[in-house]
């Protein structure tokens, strides 16, 4: 399945790093792209930099101004549209259904977001009804919908690539034979 | 099995909101309780509040002040202790030793995390050897260790709870026999 990810309810600078985290976990569980509202230009530099190190650049990142614009134009030109929200429907009753699409954009909001999400959005998926993390929300439904399987996944063309070890930390550069 | 969390490295302001969101992960996830270090007293009363009012308010909270000394004295006295790590062992080639022990302290860091924790767990795990977020870590162990069954986790002696919906919010409160 092809997934891309929306971060909506962004509050200047004090949501800063929970967005970068937003767009980290996108893109090391194997989205395509992020859009991200009213965010500092500067998050975006930081994933760019991150996907030059440590590869996977073709993930896509996108600075956009109006998020209903996106969700409308998403729903008519490419697929369903899931709002991530502890209201919604258990993930666990809903997950089968949703691993049958073939394209769908994950809207994540912050601690507030706007009430239109819930009735714009095809599904309102809860990662239980309990109140926790937007990005521990993101991370588990990706988990679900690729099925476990992302976090092996091969990221090419970085400059380092990480040698994995049970007692410290081995990091490996990679040659242009590796990444190509 | 039983599950404690260590957050370790917290950077004093600078980290509160992802402390906030581990703590709220490891009580959401089903832990028994989170230690914290060199935290503001105001992130455990949120916990407490949130507890309080959404129920499963025997959720633990500890600030201290030597995670060493916890360290030590939960090998000895506890069980495994299990540091999650890009430069760990991928989980999904240890997951299943790790689902026989009976208790287990699941450390996560900051940015920067002291070197000696690597020593001094029993397991460092990668949840994918790529960076991206300790939130997105932390869940994604416990849905493991845990095999997903946490999500419908029942929270007793709450104040509200939600009725999960497709397309808005239901929330309905709870009196005492709910509780009880």
């Amino acid at each position: 399945m092809e997934v891309s990810v929306l971060r909506i309810g962004h509050r200047f600078v004090r949501d800063d790093r929970i967005t970068t985290h937003a767009a980290l976990v996108s893109r090391a569980f194997g989205t395509s792209k992020i859009y991200m509202t009213e965010v500092d230009e500067s998050i975006k530099e930081t994933i760019v930099k991150v996907g030059n190190r440590w590869g996977g650049s073709d993930f896509g990142i996108e600075i956009v101004q109006d998020w209903k614009k996106l969700v409308h134009s998403w729903k008519k030109n490419h697929g369903k549209v899931i709002h991530l929200t502890m209201y919604g429907i258990n993930v666990d009753d809903i997950i089968e259904e949703i691993q049958k699409e073939k394209k769908v954009l994950v809207v994540i909001g912050a601690r507030k977001v706007p009430r239109e999400i819930f009735s714009l959005a095809d599904y309102n998926i809860a990662i239980g009804n309990q109140p926790h993390s937007e990005i521990a929300a993101l991370s588990i439904i990706l988990d679900r919908i690729f099925k476990g399987k992302q976090l092996k996944k091969d990221f090419r063309g970085g400059k380092i690539r990480i040698i994995p070890n049970s007692k410290g930390k081995c990091v490996r550069e990679t040659n242009v034979s590796d990444s190509s």
